[in-house]
């Protein structure tokens, strides 16, 4: 099936995102209009320490005006691999170095309007790094286990959407492990 | 902490989302301008049969010029319930409707730049419902077991966000009733 692409025009173009309107063709030849962000992608690591506490960031979000637990994570930089961009946010945002570094997953946040693509690390053997300089947004560090972090999927008290998916897949890694 | 908003513009009012350039005043006294995508919020439905085997509808995609394994989902219609939203895209895009529907999670997809906010349901007890009517863009239906899934996430045949984080979802639940 042939999706053509027919035009496409900018609209925005920012530090974070750009914006533009695709109208393509459908195969039925139906013409439709796509608003679709376009992103550098970024990076999240979630760190599991030997007794098998989650740490995880309160962080303030301004566009959703409040502060959420999610694990660390970033925009990748310039020139920045996703492993060292989950390195340096390790230390960033929690102060730690990690032993070992594994990938758990890659995926599109949000294919629906943007083209975000998300590389998601564990990262275990944690030992103190240098000390974290976070952003202002960030608050302090929680850590949880995984009983808890699913109990506060449910009650909302984690709702970063790439925090849960990091949490399940964690949680079938280190069991594939164990 | 504070974070006070000095300014808000509008760049672009469209169908699916909307875009503004806030600035902000941080607690430091620092001012940051900050990219904040509007969007009117989705659901999402994991459909998983008396066989333990779960449904997926592959989909293209232009923001990632692609097709995609994903769980139903779409946007909240208005005037619509999350609840009523996941039974339609049930129907809509596998044609099936569910004797009980639970909630997995609610979460933001991208807090970072976006307030879309997502909720996540189980579908069990399926039985034919009428016949499907997808959109274009969905092209078929694939049944995969939670072990196949879980293997589709690391070599990229699965790489919807929403999708990973429901798979992970859905595997604590159902062992949470077994």
């Amino acid at each position: 099936m042939r999706f053509k692409l027919i035009d496409s025009r900018e609209v925005f173009k920012g530090e974070v995102l750009s914006l533009k309107v695709d109208t393509i063709e459908l195969p039925s030849g139906r013409k439709s209009e796509r608003e679709v962000i376009t992103h550098r992608g970024a990076v999240g690591i979630i760190p599991v320490d030997e007794n098998g506490m989650i740490m995880l960031v309160s962080q303030f979000r301004h566009a959703v005006d409040k502060y959420l637990l999610e694990i660390p994570a970033g925009k990748l930089d310039a020139g920045e691999t996703p492993l060292e961009c989950g390195r340096r946010e390790l230390e960033e945002e929690i102060g730690v170095e990690a032993g070992v570094i594994d990938e758990l997953a890659r995926f599109y946040t949000t294919p629906g309007y943007s083209d975000e693509f998300f590389h998601l690390y564990i990262a275990l053997e944690l030992k103190k790094g240098k000390a974290s300089q976070p952003e202002e947004e960030i608050t302090g560090v929680v850590e949880v286990t995984f009983d808890e972090a699913m109990k506060m999927i449910k009650t909302q008290e984690i709702e970063d959407g790439k925090t849960i998916a990091a949490i399940g897949l964690a949680l079938e890694y280190l069991k594939s492990k164990a």
